[in-house]
C-alpha cells in the first residue's frame, strides 16, 4: 500500500500525546475493551458503522415483536459519556496501512498506535448471491425490524388471497440452520402462531402456517449437550415446527425453496440463520486469515505477523490445541477477550508482561418459548444440564443483567412480563419497511401463464 | 365516475349482512369512533396507512430522542383485538365513488353503507415545493424518526468540520412557527443543547449551536391566553432561543434561510411547524370542500350534500356562528366527534334523532422544559391559567393517561422520570436514514468557488 500522508484528508481527531488505540467495532469485545481501558494513558478511539451498541442474543425477539428495538440497543456515546480519554468516531473502515501506522475510513485516515479488529462476523450464505439476495438473515437492527415489518406485512398481503398456494407462501415460514437462532425464532413464531396471530388476523386459519427448521445435520444446538439438543426438538415439535433433519438449500429464488434431495417448499419468507462467517478488513496480510475468515491470533489476541494489531472476539481466532480452529463464536469470548486484551494494553505501556487468554467457558443456553429452555452451565467446573422452567428462567435472568442500561433492562422485562401473563407480544409494528419480495400479482400470472 | 362493479378487484371483506361503516383513518378521531361501535350491528371497517395509532402529541419528544417511537405507537389490530365486529386494513385510499358506494383503495373497492373521513391533517407548505423537499416536518412517526436520525447525524459530521460557516450549517437550528409544535421543539432543542449534545460530543463549542424560531405574527401560541403566550417567550428566551417575531420565510434551500425582510440564516436543518391543511380524499363534491382543505360538515358531521358521508377530526369543520371555520384542529374536537358520531351511528340505525354536536373545550396547553410549561384550562366552566411547575406537572398527567396501552404510558413515564433527574434523553440512537441533505463537499466547493 501506498504512503498516504495528507493532512486534508485526516480524520479530524485531536492528538492528545498519549498513545492511541483504534478500536474497530463495538460489539461485545470492542466494548469491554473500552471500559477496560477507562482511566488510562491511552487515547481510546472507537469507530463503528452504527452509533449504537446492540445486545445480539434478543435480536430474534425484535424480529418476532416480543421487545422493541430501542430496548436492545444503546447510543456508545452514552455508555461512555464520562470517559474522558473516549472518543467515538460513526465510520466505515475501508482499509488498514501498517506501514504507516494508519486506518483508512469512511472520514478520512486515522493513525494509531495500536490497531483492535472487533468487526465480529456477519452472515455466511456460502457464495450463493442468489439466496443473499432473496433470504432475511438476522445479524443486525435493521434486519430484525426488516423481518418483524416482513412477517407483519405477509399476514395484511395475505387478507387479500384466494388461491391456497399463494396464501401459503405467505404464512407459511422456512428457517434455515438449527443452531440457537434458528431454534430460538422457530419457537417465538410458533408462540406467534398459537397466541397472538389469530388474534389479529381472525379471516385466516391459521393451521394453514407451517414453520419448517432445516438442519444439516442430525441434531439440533449442535455444540450442546445430547440432552439440551433432544429437549429443544421436543419441544419445538410440540409446538408443531417441521424439522428437516440432514437437508440443506440448495436454491431460493424469493418463492419456491429448493433442497438438496430436489423437495421443494413454498414460501416468501426464508430466515438463514445458518452460519457466519468473519468480517476481516482489507490491508491485513493474507497469511493470518483462517479459514471462516477468522483472524489467526497468538494467545495475547495479537494478529499473527503484527506486534501492535490486535483481533479480539469473533472475528479472532486464538489458535490453541484445545481449539484448532479458535473459540466459539460467541458473547463469552467476545467480552474475555476485550477485558483481557484492555488488561494487556495497560501492560504493554509499562512494559510488564502480558498475560495469556483463558476462556472461562461458563455453559450455553437457548429458550424456544415460555417455560421451555436448554441449558448447558458450567459453575465452577461443575457440569449442570438443566431443561425446562429452571433453565428457562436462568436464561432470562442472565439475558436481562447482561442488557446495557437500567432503562433498557427495565423495558425488556416489562415486555416478558406482559407477555408472559397475557401470551401477548405487543410490538407488532410495521415501520420502516419489510423486505421487498415478488409480487402477488407476478406469481400469480407465473402460475397461470 | 364511471361506475365500477368488478368482483375480482374487490377487497376481500366478506359481507356480514349487518350496514357497514368504511372508516378512513385511524388518529385521534377514527378511534374513538371504532370505539364507540363496539358491539353495535354495525360491520367496522378501518382503513389507515399505518398499521398502527400515533399519539401526536409526543412527536417532537421522538424526534428529540427524549421517548422511543415504539412508545407513543400501537398497533389498530392490538387495540380492537377483542372487538368481534372490528376489521382493519392496512390501505391507502385514492378515492370514493359516492353514486355506486364504493371506496377505492389500493387493496380494491370496498363498499359502504355509511363513509367516514377521518384522514386528518398534513404538513402545510402553502404550496412551496423547494420548502416542502427541504425541511423537515413533524406530523407523523416517520418524521419524528427522521429528524432524531438528522440531529445526530448532523454533530457526527460536524466533528468533522473545520469551516465555520459549515459547523454552524450542522449545528443551528431554525424551526418555523411558533405554535404548540414550534414552541415545544425549541424547548425541547435547548435543553438537548444544554444538558445533553455537550457530554456527547465533547469536541464541540455549543455555544455555536443556535436556535431560531420564526413566528409570522407578534405572538407565540396564538389562541392561548396572554399570559401563557407572554411565559412562552420568557421560558424560551431564558433557554437562549432566538425568537423573530413577524417574520416568514421566504425561500430555503436546504441551507440558506431567506426571510421576508432580506435576511438570511444558515442551517441544514429547517424545522417546519408552520401550520396544516386538511387531507381530503377525491371524488367528494368540491363544494364541500372549505378554506384549509376542510371538509364543511353540519353539526352531526355530515358533509354537507351527503346523507350518508361524515367527516370527524382535523379534516372535519362543522361551521356554526362560533366557530365559522370550524373548530380547532386538535385532539379533543377530534375525540369528541369521534364518540358523538359513534352515538349517532347508533341512532341512526335505530332511527332514533340525531344528537348535535357541541364542543367542551377543556383548555390547551404546551410544555417547553421540565417545569416550564403553560397551560389555561376550562374546569367546570372556570378558565384556569396557570404556568409554570404545575401546569408542567399537569401536562406531564394529561398526556400520560392519553397514551393508548399500559406499557406504552409505563414506558413514556420511565423516560420522563429518568430525564427528570439526570437531565438526560436516552434514546439518542440514528436508526434509519436522516433526511437527506446537500453534502459538506458540495457546499464547500459553491462556497470556494
Amino acid at each position: 500500500m501506498a504512503t498516504i500522508i495528507d493532512n486534508s484528508r485526516n480524520a479530524k481527531i485531536a492528538e492528545t500525546g498519549q498513545p492511541r488505540v483504534v478500536i474497530v467495532g463495538g460489539g461485545f469485545a470492542g466494548l469491554e475493551l473500552v471500559k477496560a481501558l477507562r482511566g488510562t494513558e491511552l487515547q481510546v478511539i472507537l469507530i463503528d458503522k452504527q452509533n449504537f451498541h446492540t445486545f445480539q442474543p434478543l435480536l430474534y425477539q425484535v424480529g418476532t415483536a416480543a421487545v422493541e428495538a430501542d430496548s436492545i440497543i444503546y447510543p456508545f456515546r452514552k455508555i461512555f459519556d464520562e470517559q474522558q480519554n473516549f472518543y467515538f468516531r460513526l465510520a466505515e473502515v475501508q482499509s488498514v496501512d501498517t506501514v504507516n501506522q494508519m486506518v483508512e475510513t469512511s472520514i478520512g485516515l486515522l493513525r494509531y498506535d495500536y490497531l483492535v479488529i472487533a468487526t465480529g462476523a456477519t452472515t455466511n450464505f456460502y457464495g450463493d448471491e442468489v439466496i443473499q439476495k432473496n433470504a432475511i438473515s438476522i445479524k443486525n437492527i435493521q434486519d430484525a425490524l426488516a423481518l418483524r415489518n416482513t412477517i407483519l406485512s405477509n399476514f395484511e398481503k395475505a387478507l387479500q388471497i384466494d388461491d391456497d398456494e399463494q396464501l401459503n407462501s405467505l404464512m407459511d415460514y422456512v428457517i434455515v440452520g438449527g443452531g440457537p437462532t434458528g431454534v430460538e425464532l422457530a419457537g417465538a413464531l410458533s408462540e406467534l402462531r398459537k397466541h397472538v396471530f389469530p388474534r389479529d388476523y381472525k379471516e385466516l386459519d391459521f393451521i394453514k402456517m407451517d414453520i419448517h427448521l432445516i438442519q444439516s445435520g442430525d441434531l439440533l444446538l449442535k455444540g450442546m449437550s445430547a440432552e439440551a439438543s433432544q429437549k429443544a426438538r421436543e419441544y419445538l415439535e410440540s409446538f408443531g415446527v417441521k424439522i428437516l433433519f440432514n437437508r440443506k438449500v440448495k436454491a431460493y429464488d424469493g418463492y419456491t425453496v429448493t433442497l438438496d434431495n430436489g423437495d421443494t417448499l413454498i414460501t416468501r419468507t426464508l430466515i438463514w440463520a445458518a452460519g457466519v462467517t468473519g468480517a476481516p478488513i482489507a490491508g491485513l496480510r493474507k497469511e493470518s486469515l483462517l479459514r471462516g475468515n477468522r483472524l489467526q491470533t497468538d494467545e495475547y489476541n495479537r494478529i499473527t505477523g503484527y506486534q501492535n494489531i490486535f483481533a479480539i472476539g469473533d472475528i479472532a481466532a486464538i489458535v490453541t490445541p484445545d481449539h484448532p480452529e479458535g473459540h466459539p463464536m460467541l458473547a463469552q469470548p467476545a467480552m474475555q477477550q476485550g477485558k483481557l486484551l484492555g488488561e494487556n494494553l495497560k501492560r504493554l505501556i509499562k512494559n510488564q508482561p502480558l498475560h495469556p487468554f483463558h476462556y472461562h467457558d461458563k455453559g450455553a443456553m437457548a429458550t424456544i418459548g415460555r417455560n421451555q429452555a436448554v441449558a448447558d452451565l458450567k459453575i465452577f467446573k461443575k457440569e449442570i444440564k438443566t431443561q425446562g422452567f429452571v433453565a428457562w428462567f436462568i436464561w432470562a435472568f442472565i439475558h436481562l443483567i447482561s442488557i446495557i442500561g437500567f432503562r433498557n433492562r427495565l423495558f425488556v422485562l416489562v415486555n416478558w412480563i406482559g407477555s408472559y401473563f397475557t401470551y401477548d407480544k405487543g410490538i407488532r409494528l410495521i415501520l420502516g419497511k419489510p423486505k421487498e419480495n415478488i409480487p402477488v400479482e407476478a406469481v400469480t400470472e407465473k402460475a397461470v401463464g
